[in-house]
């Protein structure tokens, strides 16, 4: 089986990387600089490039996407863009482009996050974003050819984020990344689809 | 109370203007051609330009926006862009750019849809946008300045756009525009926060 990792870097790609590994996979890891593919997920160019190198694929993981933070009353429209095209374009042209690259009985996973559920101030850009991949998944769930899946997680923030994200997250009860990489690996390995994963 | 309808001469728009006229209001009709306000909400100037004209408002009403249909595995992400530009951020940026004309205790409210609860197959970019503008007027609405709120009216299609959508409402039962203007209503003249008031 053979695994794509978009966002293989991060906090959430590694625990998804590193839980996947012990299961005969071939895990292909990228990264916008980071990782033996290079991608972009705000530029459709870059997308497609990843695609025609990385070849077929049974599964799909995106483990990441930016977000602005910011008050709704300073927002400017061209700062929500960067959740846009990022977590929720980025996410779902991965998915637009990706499609005939992915194996029949295939899997896509993406992510979106608590913050659609449970908002906090200054994140109603990411909650956009989030709530945006989650219905998109809903529904493509129902229409995806060849037996493919698509599945989301919705992570809460996770105990290496603490010190980066835990102000922002207030009275937030983190979760371990490995209980959001085994949410990803049921997704993967599963059957389901259609669903949103929530690890809270 | 000064109520401004974006999307006045849409069905629902229509239906909504008329529910609220018995209510001793001022309405200001607005929509891309038909309405003695114009404003094509894909473009922040044309938007900036409606504020500008319309001046403060108590209430502030989106019954419009456009999304693509078509299969996702036919999709590309510029078809997709039709409803990020409309239904999502069309909708995001009258809020975004809109606030600062919205007096003390004003309301916001915008339009989603049944397709992110209960898809239908080519339906998932509208879905997508539906589930985005819900999860951010859930978020937006802890944190709004000066007690404005915000939240969402979700329709079933109605009994008018049969003709025109029923093709691909397979199996729906439609509502009464009536009532998805109640919905409105109940959002402008309640006291409700951050609501997706689902109609069906």
């Amino acid at each position: 089986m053979k695994i794509l990792v978009v966002g293989a870097s991060g906090t959430i790609g590694k625990a998804v990387v590193n839980e996947l590994q012990g299961d005969d996979a071939e895990i292909v890891q990228a990264s916008r600089n980071s990782s033996e593919v290079k991608v972009d997920i705000t530029s459709t160019e870059s997308i497609q490039k990843m695609f025609e190198e990385v070849g077929k694929i049974d599964a799909l993981v995106c483990a990441t996407g930016a977000a602005h933070f910011g008050l709704v009353e300073e927002m400017t429209p061209e700062q929500n863009l960067v959740s846009v095209n990022s977590k929720l374009l980025g996410q779902i042209n991965l998915v637009l482009l990706g499609l005939e690259y992915i194996r029949d009985k295939g899997s896509i996973t993406l992510t979106t996050g608590i913050l659609m559920d449970d908002p906090l101030v200054r994140a109603a850009s990411s909650a956009m974003a989030n709530g945006g991949v989650r219905a998109f998944v809903k529904s493509a769930a129902i229409e995806l050819p060849r037996g493919i899946r698509i599945n989301s997680v919705s992570p809460n923030i996770v105990e290496e984020s603490i010190d980066k994200y835990g102000s922002l997250f207030v009275g937030a009860e983190p979760v371990k990344s490995k209980s959001v990489a085994l949410a990803f690996k049921k997704s993967i390995l599963g059957a389901q689809t259609g669903q949103s994963y929530n690890v809270y």
